[in-house]
């Protein structure tokens, strides 16, 4: 099995709403067929589908649980971007679990929770490196 | 907000089981500080962390729940690939959930757990293209 994530699937109750939820948030999707969005990452790519669907398809009985002990974290340039993301967020319906504050790591975060109950830190963190890409650069050790 | 997925950090229970479950699948971890691994994915990295500590992190109440409604996929290319990581993924104590077989969209996918619970998707989609890297190439509209 080699390093890599082709897919982040997140499960939605409601499809529209979760679409537009993160069209609101600056995502445009690069495929949207048969209720599926399709959104180019980096590298990965985010889909949004149908959770009873989803969890038929993976032969997972679902309980319905919001959380899962699974979190995204979207990584940022600045503590302002941290904030702006946040506002962002906020201001389309999502729950704001973590306001944005110093973190244990010398960083910065923020965490929502989308319209489904999926988590989302928005972190700066000084001590990994971003590249032109806006990928986390891990520092060589 | 860009389109860009930083980290998925897998909130796990005993942070050495974890970690040896995915060596054991040839994951190697780029940085391991603090019972945190870091493994470098394409463009994202996959990160193993104490659950309690994350859902503490992010602000989460935890109730334990297995399942929350999201899915990794590793997109492989060709169906023995599939069967390959099944296996690998079952000899080492996944659970597997989706035996591989012939998916609804044409291609062909099992499915299993990690031991914790978290719930990757083994797939080959001959309608999506991998490219050098291995990143799937959605098709152009």
């Amino acid at each position: 099995m080699r390093q890599r994530i082709s897919l982040v699937t997140l499960g939605v109750s409601d499809y529209a709403r979760a679409k537009a939820f993160y069209e609101a948030l600056g995502w445009s999707p690069a495929m949207d067929i048969e209720e599926t969005a399709f959104f180019q990452a980096n590298g990965s790519i985010l889909v949004l589908w149908s959770r009873a669907k989803l969890a038929e398809d993976m032969g997972i009985a679902d309980d319905g649980a919001r959380w899962g002990g699974i979190a995204l974290a979207h990584n940022v340039g600045s503590q302002d971007e941290v904030h702006q993301v946040i506002e962002q967020a906020r201001s389309h319906g999502a729950e704001i679990t973590r306001e944005p504050s110093a973190t244990f790591y010398g960083g910065y975060a923020g965490a929502f929770r989308d319209l489904d109950g999926h988590a989302w830190e928005v972190a700066h963190n000084p001590g990994f490196g971003l590249d032109g890409d806006g990928n986390v650069v891990l520092p060589t050790s």
